[in-house]
């Protein structure tokens, strides 16, 4: 009794071409990882980057307060404009501007998360191998062809920069570099950083710098805002409260727009503040609260959490280096450390996952292996974890490869 | 000096096909709006659906407290899966199940924001007509062709179901339902309800039901949610905090997985749960602080915010019906009412666009032309501010239909 002769004939709802290509690398190997723990021992994960989980990370009181301020004012639950508000990109701006690399207001768009804004269907995009896996994701949701560019572990984790010139072509839409990084723990030099910005220039490729780990750097090293390096190169640059904050529930992060010579003027900035209506700004209490949270916390806070997660790079380097079979890529920021597995040293453990699927079923300790980073036959640890934790995890970790060793 | 001959020979960076098809109907018109409000005269904005704006409808305390008390546990500061925390979906689950529409947490993804899961480039979308534009924006974004169906005010803007039903062909992937409905206020009644769902059920087509505004129904109406009353079309139902809560700027919506027959868990319960990959989810402190929001809020509070809605909407109704030119359709619930503007009856003003103008010049009140929500020569009037200011706009308004009447 239709009275549609063209209507849809069968009640099959196929899921979205876009939703089918969604998919996270880091899920597509966990999920098949069907091992159970040991039952005999507590469990302990080294997988999760995040800092929370387990109270000795704490977040600085002027920061709660500072949102306590805005709930209790009930003048902050209204609809933010798509991009921020206005006072809380300025804000932001003055943060983090720099004489090399001035940011007014209008250069920060707030975001509850944060995707390409220059690339289509058919382009392609670069990407770091190992890298963070939601890049992937993100690119593969939008159908741009994604290429992936070494870093070198003998080098400290540097970018082959070399491969990543011979990968771009007149489809290349960007360049994605990470510094701090995830999962590699490495912090780009200044020299590393001209040389990546010379090839970008020769190449005219805009940059998409992912730098949510500034600051979180250890002793030795320091972090350089790509965008201070370069008059050319027009950058995006990604951050946010996430991490430095200690606070990546509160989905509050940043763009900035550092346009060289009226490059992205042109569209890209209309292209960002349009892609940013799309999910409508994120929570109104904490960008309300930024100001206070990034101009009144006391600067003593950023040093403890550098200091803290600092003496847990060092408590895991100096353990695990002296495990046979496993060789430590020492970091030098962020929370992760990559650890190297010699395949070669082991009787029964041909890769990093199955070597992540025995040492969760023998020793309950679970940590990803470096596949889901497209960096097969490492492991990445995060070292947020309390120190008697991580101890007890690495000593466990080391009985397994003494166990498994030839 | 270039070591690579097919690199990108120049500095153009064009912004991405999707950030140019990503605008909004409403900025499009509105910002061509160059009139400057009359200088003589204080600025009323009746154009913004933000119940947060003049302080006379606050949210209530406990919701207040419930997020006070999770901020000051330190321990909803980290990452929430990205479909939600499994308590939070378990609150929304338990407060929203209904017999004929039972809901349980793995059916409910906490949201950010909502954008269809089953649509492609190509396919085709059912949008209300007038409607939200913002489904529009959704649409274009991906590629989606837009076909519009007709809500009429002639009947409560119920939908034009026999124009509907033409529209669907098999490249028809769903239909966007609005109720109660942004910007008409009205409220469907159950029986038009049935023959929309009788539609839907013969040209298998499944349903996106818009019910952020459920509840905020005056007297003599009522609000029946889509789901409850069909047992064979499957339906994905988005709600949310910011209406009924009064706090849009929270950012914390859900999505109802109502499947019927497994049609939804095929394919598409996979793709949502892809998709809430792409933003990581919304804000832990409102997420933890959902279940004390949703269980612990006095029943009064509910009350108090539709009496106080129904008395505006009596105002608007009351005073603007006698103005010569103008036509008000009831609303029914909702915090908006569209008024019909008799062309015919002005000397000087063609439109609804030149109606928004000149009222926004010669008596600084601005109300948005209905042309943003594909409905010309209507104007939609949100009636949240105090009635106080209400009364001045409305005799402003008058004062203007007065001079421009024929």
């Amino acid at each position: 009794m239709s009275s549609n002769t063209n209507a849809r004939q069968s009640w099959k709802v196929p899921a979205s071409i876009i939703s089918k290509r969604t998919s996270n690398p880091i899920r597509a190997i966990v999920d098949h990882i069907k091992v159970k723990p040991n039952a005999n021992k507590s469990m302990i994960s080294l997988a999760l980057g995040d800092p929370t989980l387990f109270g000795n990370f704490k977040i600085h009181e002027t920061c709660t307060e500072a949102v306590s301020k805005q709930l209790h004012s009930y003048k902050s639950n209204g609809y933010p404009p798509s991009t921020g508000y206005l006072h809380a990109r300025q804000a932001v701006a003055d943060k983090f501007t720099l004489p090399a690399a001035p940011l007014v207001a209008q250069d920060v768009i707030i975001t509850s998360g944060c995707s390409g804004a220059f690339c289509n269907e058919g382009d392609n995009i670069l990407l770091p191998r190992p890298g963070f896996s939601l890049y992937q994701t993100l690119a593969d949701s939008k159908g741009v062809e994604v290429r992936y560019y070494d870093l070198l572990p003998e080098n400290n984790w540097e970018m082959d920069l070399k491969q990543l010139e011979s990968l771009i072509d007149d489809r290349t839409a960007t360049v994605v570099m990470n510094n701090p990084s995830n999962p590699c723990g490495s912090v780009f030099r200044k020299q590393h950083l001209l040389d990546f910005l010379a090839v970008c220039e020769r190449n005219h490729l805009p940059v998409i710098a992912d730098e949510i780990y500034c600051d979180l750097v250890f002793s030795g090293n320091e972090f350089f805002p790509l965008a201070s390096l370069t008059t050319t190169v027009p950058v995006l640059a990604v951050g946010g409260l996430a991490k430095k904050y200690l606070v990546p529930g509160w989905r509050v992060g940043w763009i900035f727009i550092h346009d060289r010579n009226n490059i992205f003027n042109a569209e890209v900035r209309e292209g960002l503040n349009s892609l940013s209506q799309l999910i409508l700004g994120s929570n109104s209490l904490i960008q309300a609260a930024l100001p206070d949270i990034l101009h009144k916390t006391d600067p003593a806070f950023y040093d403890e959490t550098r200091v803290q997660l600092e003496a847990s790079a060092k408590l895991s380097t100096d353990i695990l280096s002296k495990v046979p079979g496993l060789k430590v890529i020492v970091p030098q920021g962020a929370m992760y450390v990559m650890i190297s597995i010699d395949i070669a040293q082991f009787k029964d453990i041909p890769n990093d996952i199955v070597f992540t699927e025995k040492l969760l079923g023998e020793e309950s300790v679970m940590c990803l292996p470096g596949s889901v980073f497209q960096c097969p036959n490492f492991i990445r640890i995060v070292f947020t974890s309390p120190s008697e934790v991580l101890q007890e995890a690495y000593t466990r970790m080391a009985e397994f490869c003494a166990r498994h060793h030839v």
